[in-house]
């Protein structure tokens, strides 16, 4: 297609004409399609039920370290789960955690904890600062942001680039003001960009020197295991960090939520032993143990990292016609039309329209009123605020695939209006 | 038994050698026995195992309101799981949030909230006042004042008595203090006395009038059917709140840990729509979804109150005879002795010895050095300091009853050798 940008004003005028004659005719089909969350579909779903079979009244529930899951105990996790979680996350037994259902709600108790208590190495607690910062890449996962601007800690934006966040700019924030205190990192298949960050760029997180001794990477590795069209590999945060001299700098999320079932699932966490000790007693009084027995399931029905591999080859099948879907429509309707741009992910749970200065709260509009509901603009960004309104996140996971095609024409065609509309 | 007090110097020395004897042969058991925690038996936990069946690879996931327990969602939790819970505490389905695992690490998650953030009513967070303080009725749960003192809330003994907290204490430090910010309650069969709160108490707490309009009791009514020997009823405390015109003045806490699998079951939460709606707008913030698989599991199971209750009655008949094996074994070798005396529980996981003062700390070490563990003294108390140091827990429910037997012929006689020695 032509690029809309080398129109004159009647050409833009006349496509213009034939762009809303198609929104009208969308508009009339009554649509009521979702694509705001990043939720599984009723097909992954299903792919996990055997789940469900894998401890019964008949089963042993004790694992293979001798714990009776059915118990209280364990406040690190059964050592059969911390051992295969610690595998995926490339840490040992004594470097791991598995906790609760969401690795998420275990990020803000981490943070919580911070404010309240500080973490290893901390002087006083992040709360008795004046002033905490963040360091937030973006476009960046919401969820993340809530966490900070819930707590009161003040978010800075850095660009993120196709190898990572803008690593100068990190760098000069970390080092030079002590009350920046840490970092949010989706590192692979990044929510919502969907870029991995480079070696090089792994390497210099390793090597920040902060002012802030109790400095903290959040490494938030949602989508370890997640590849769709290509299983890019990733440095190990952690062995970069003691590499480094900054064994303790980092801590490591990673869930199944994306593996068996949302919410029903185990996150985990990894970071250094002294972390995980120092960590261990602050968790002493605040929990007495996690869902073991929810555990031992997982263990027992993800058994090993090859048969991960191969459930997460399943989800993938389902998964990729959808980014086809998605990524196809994009190409085919808004190829070199100068209407924004994304990155073909390899993985992950999202695609990143990234369009003109301007257009993001109009696209969405324009969807909405045609029944295409987007997540919210802003929403990848500190504050909900883009200062470019330009970003809008497109999670195609959950609708069947024809309603994400029907979706991406609707986008598409409302993606054309907004731009053209910025030329005028 | 003759009294110890009314005995001679030379009668003393002659009961006390004669103890010293059955101590040694004791010792020379080499026993291994532990009273340390109110952890189920095996026996219990095996009750529990159809509970694993309710759940496999066949069944519709979707609860009685059209919730697909397998994916994000339901912050509050289920309905079908907040209505019967919501039965249990006396609470309608908005008045009720059913969480994850451990209803103590919500309990956590509240008092953090509160400090970092308020309540519903608060002028600013909790942090921010130079001092906060809590009411501990003693003796009670050392994990609640262990979520004090972690915070750095500083905690006020009040007296337990038979009907529950001291009253006149509680409403001169409530009603004087605005930096008392609430108080602890374990209401029925408390931890570890044993007492049931009166209806007088429960009305007194409901009608306080703190001087913190933000004052919070935290009703953790942990043994909610968990009788034993008697079904008390006490009184709905958010009942008594809203007719005292104080409907936002109570947390209540419960869970299935000790009805099912602890660690592996669910918590849940009571209190007023308007706190409810609070607590779910900063929920929101720090956790996307609890696990409803096990919700859904635990209400199929569980069913309703009825089948409840049936549950609780198998799991108060492997309980009572243990139960009866400590408290006849007191009657027995303690009654008249002078040498300490207990409650009888109507129910709940403990039994509290309250010997003369100044020798808790010397029946623990006699009882440990003759293989029998029991709980820390002080762990009754905050800051772990029994003022008396007079209390000890005795949690009779995990070990076998020939344990427990056994262990209770070491503690009477430790504790006679005990009461002995403040006497010489």
């Amino acid at each position: 297609m032509e690029n809309l940008t080398n129109l004159n004003k009647e050409e833009l005028a006349k496509t213009k004409a034939e762009l809303l004659k198609k929104y009208k005719d969308y508009q009339n089909l009554n649509l009521n399609l979702n694509m705001t969350r990043g939720k599984p579909s009723k097909e992954q779903l299903a792919l996990s039920m055997p789940l469900l079979d894998v401890l019964n009244s008949s089963s042993d529930c004790t694992d293979a370290y001798g714990t009776d899951c059915r118990n209280y105990g364990e406040l690190l996790g059964i050592k059969e789960a911390r051992k295969l979680f610690g595998e995926l996350l490339g840490t040992s037994i004594e470097e791991t955690i598995v906790v609760g259902q969401s690795s998420f709600n275990f990020m803000y108790e981490l943070m919580a904890m911070a404010m309240l208590k500080g973490t290893l190495g901390s002087d006083k607690p992040w709360s008795k600062y004046d002033k905490v910062k963040f360091l937030c890449p973006v476009p960046g996962y919401d969820r993340h942001f809530t966490i900070c601007e819930f707590l009161g800690i003040e978010m800075i934006n850095i660009p993120l680039t196709e190898d990572g966040p803008d690593m100068d700019l990190v760098e000069k924030y970390a080092s030079s003001d002590e009350s920046v205190k840490g970092i949010w990192c989706v590192p692979k298949y990044s929510n919502p960009l969907g870029v991995c960050y480079s070696d090089k760029t792994i390497k210099r997180l390793a090597n920040l020197k902060p002012a802030a001794k109790d400095f903290r990477i959040f490494w938030d590795n949602a989508y370890s295991v997640h590849a769709i069209y290509k299983d890019i590999q990733i440095l190990n945060i952690l062995d970069e960090c003691k590499k480094a001299g900054n064994p303790n700098m980092v801590y490591m999320f990673g869930s199944t939520s994306k593996m068996t079932l949302p919410g029903a699932g185990v996150g985990y966490f990894g970071a250094s032993k002294e972390n995980v000790e120092y960590i261990e007693n602050q968790l002493k009084c605040v929990c007495i143990s996690y869902d073991k027995m929810n555990m031992l399931r997982h263990v027992r029905y993800l058994k090993d990292i090859d048969n991960i591999k191969g459930i997460m080859a399943k989800q993938a099948d389902i998964l990729r016609p959808k980014f086809d879907a998605v990524l196809n429509t994009l190409d085919e309707e808004l190829g070199n039309s100068g209407a924004g741009s994304w990155v073909k992910p390899g993985g992950g749970y999202f695609v990143t329209y990234v369009g003109k200065k301007g257009t993001a709260k109009r696209i969405h509009t324009l969807c909405k009123d045609a029944g295409v509901l987007l997540t919210e603009p802003g929403s990848t960004h500190p504050y909900h605020k883009d200062p470019d309104d330009s970003y809008l996140r497109l999670a195609p996971s959950f609708p069947s695939l024809d309603d994400v095609k029907m979706a991406m024409k609707v986008f598409c065609v409302a993606a054309q209006i907004a731009t053209i509309e910025t030329l005028e």
